[in-house]
């Protein structure tokens, strides 16, 4: 029984006909060609962690790498590290490890500052590249903070400057000769449900206008393919999928075509065309340089860097496979085993329109996952009431999922979640 | 004999009529108030630190204390310490940790990106708080990271605004009614010399303008009275003499009266006033959590908390006494020992215009520093010509001075640095 045939049958359909139960799913951890993967992370006992999706775990690679920076390269390197040991070749040695992941080619990409910052530089670079026209286009579901840096830009700006934001839907009819750019987060942090880059790409440049992707939730977790797509720009985080600790260095992919032209307004020292130079006067770098700013954060680098080092080996279909045969398998057990409770499916239901994440929603959403969260599985909560759940593919096994919907199942079938220690609202979710 | 005696002598007049033999700095090293502060760093065998003005080096207390953020909080903890690790608070805290270092109160200080995002938030804040207005004042010799990223202001807003520099004496006569912003390095990176902080803030008072200082020389270094100037908007940095480690989160200081009005463009979503509320519209945090943007680099953010716990113990006054000190015995003993070598000090020679570095240009200072460094002397190089030493007085001793002198007085003698070695130029020095 393949994965796929486990959990949605073989009629083709995509209907749960057939629910994996535990033995099945153990069968299946037997079988995953990506099970040995899982020995690279560390996992506290006793939870299973479907919150990947928001802080990737603690690769083996990252606390020896990170305490020989520190006691070598820093500690008796000192200063000298900043060559020696490579320092300020991170942002782009790190770009040129991230680059298979989303389909660029090493030069395309570099590694910086974080997301939001990042996404400041692409969105007016992004504006710039088409002077004539006015309009950031987003949906309004996008990540809010990407929304709030295009506004934070529109009020800088002045002068016409806009953000329009629409629903999903109806994204290709707003594309219009008044659009620069148009600014997409790839899988949406709330649902799960993803784009289709290709085509939105596609009709973007039919209006004439700029793509410019937020990569967060996809990368790490679905193939990508930015030069296929022909995608313009793009920003990613480093601390989800790719598990490169909290407020891991984000990145930027800016298409080879636009590098010569591009402009980006946070014009440090370490994008200028000969840093140590110390002239008076900014000149970009050629290339990628240029989306560099300030010194790079090198401890977060060099844990970022050696998190990095476990996608060399890994296949992306197969990633892909597998995240998809886990996305199956939960929604399928929770409607089977936990029907009746109220939960209601919010990501989309095809495969092909979703990432590797699962959301429903459910009015008691908070305590609920508060009550999850106290018995070891551990996902999110996301206003107004949706439950999240990340599958990274990487460490979790198909059991994971098996023994995390009979904990929410019991949790249901006993009101566990009803209690006042479970409804306490702290300041992050 | 007090340090200032040792050093200068009695008479008051600042020459050097006596210097300090080695004998002479040992009493000064076994008197020395700070002398604790040297075992709570790591310093390597055979070397004489005097580049901590560009990087710190590793104090003991940040190792350990990065292995347990990396193992408990992020290994076992997970998502959940963003609570209750209270990573959440890391910029806040962090910032109250630096208020007493530069005169400020706990919530007029935020730690969040680098220097120059940072300067890049208020340079543009400072803009907006007189609208009127269309130039940013700054010196020909500052920083030019904060010279580019000015230039990359004016360019992106156009409408007139303008980046004007000036020597700096010239100041003061250029400070009328086009300047919204003076805009300063408090202690120049290329010659230490330090600007009156109190007098300039005045004049720019005066003339209607707001200031903003860069404190990237001075935090950690001279005691600093942000408050007791009257200065309205500052940055800084947390990897030279805070040691904070390697690109260590920097610093934005708002003066309380401001930070109702002042605006800043990286409207990213922790500096909502809801972040996890996500709505649509952004809307600032009240006070100084407005100028955080993305997620906080944790990883980073733990080195240099565990480093700023060593200023708990520091009298500034003290620390101050001990860097002039250090800095007159280095050019008393330069001067006494390398003379006819072509060593020209371009630092002033009044301590009190002074922060706690000390430059002497030469032909062939690239060479010459490189020969230091070999024999274990790390300073460093800046253009054209100049050997830049910092004395950082947690960690160096009198005799370290002494000992440096003695290495740089038998390479001039014996013409050390003329070999090849040392004259190719690596990517950063």
């Amino acid at each position: 029984m393949s994965p796929e045939e486990a959990v949605t049958g073989a009629d083709g359909s995509g209907a749960p006909v057939t629910v994996a139960d535990r033995a099945a799913c153990a069968a299946l951890d037997a079988a995953d060609p990506l099970s040995d993967q899982r020995a690279l992370f560390h996992l506290p006992d006793g939870v299973i962690y479907l919150d990947g999706n928001s802080l990737g775990p603690v690769p083996h690679a990252v606390p020896e790498r990170l305490a020989a920076v520190v006691r070598d390269e820093w500690g008796d390197g000192l200063i000298r590290s900043w060559n020696a040991a490579g320092w300020i070749e991170y942002p782009a040695r790190v770009g040129a490890q991230l680059a298979p992941l989303i389909g660029a080619a090493p030069d395309e990409v570099l590694a910086a500052d974080s997301t939001s910052v990042n996404l400041f530089k692409l969105l007016v670079g992004g504006l710039r590249l088409r002077p004539e026209r006015r309009v950031i286009l987003s949906e309004a579901s996008n990540f809010p903070s990407d929304l709030y840096m295009a506004q934070g830009i529109t009020h800088l700006l002045g002068d016409g400057y806009e953000l329009r934001t629409v629903d999903a839907e109806e994204l290709t009819d707003a594309l219009n000769d008044d659009v620069a750019v148009l600014m997409l987060t790839h899988v949406n942090y709330q649902t799960g449900r993803m784009h289709d880059m290709a085509a939105l790409t596609a009709a973007a440049h039919d209006a004439g206008a700029i793509t410019l992707w937020d990569l967060a939730h996809s990368v790490g977790a679905v193939p990508l393919d930015l030069a296929g797509c022909n995608a313009d720009l793009a920003v990613g985080c480093g601390y989800k999928y790719l598990n490169g600790g909290p407020g891991a260095p984000a990145f930027v992919y800016v298409r080879r075509a636009h590098q010569q032209d591009i402009e980006q307004p946070l014009t440090g020292w370490l994008g200028h065309a000969e840093p140590f130079a110390f002239g008076s006067e900014y000149r970009p770098a050629p290339g990628m340089a240029r989306f560099q700013c300030g010194t790079p954060p090198v401890l977060a680098f060099a844990a970022l860097e050696a998190a990095l080092t476990l996608w060399e080996d890994v296949d992306l279909r197969a990633l892909r496979a597998k995240s998809v045969a886990l996305c199956e398998l939960f929604i399928a057990r929770v409607e089977a085993d936990c029907a009746g409770h109220g939960l209601r499916l919010v990501s989309p239901r095809e495969p092909a329109l979703r990432g590797s994440q699962v959301c429903f929603a459910h009015p008691e959403g908070f305590p609920i996952m508060q009550a999850l969260i106290a018995r070891g599985v551990i996902g999110d909560f996301r206003q107004p009431d949706i439950l999240r759940f990340g599958f990274a593919p990487l460490y979790l096994r198909y059991t994971d999922i098996s023994d995390a919907v009979d904990v929410l199942r019991d949790i249901l079938d006993t009101r566990a979640w009803d209690q006042p220690e479970f409804k306490a609202r702290a300041a992050v979710t």
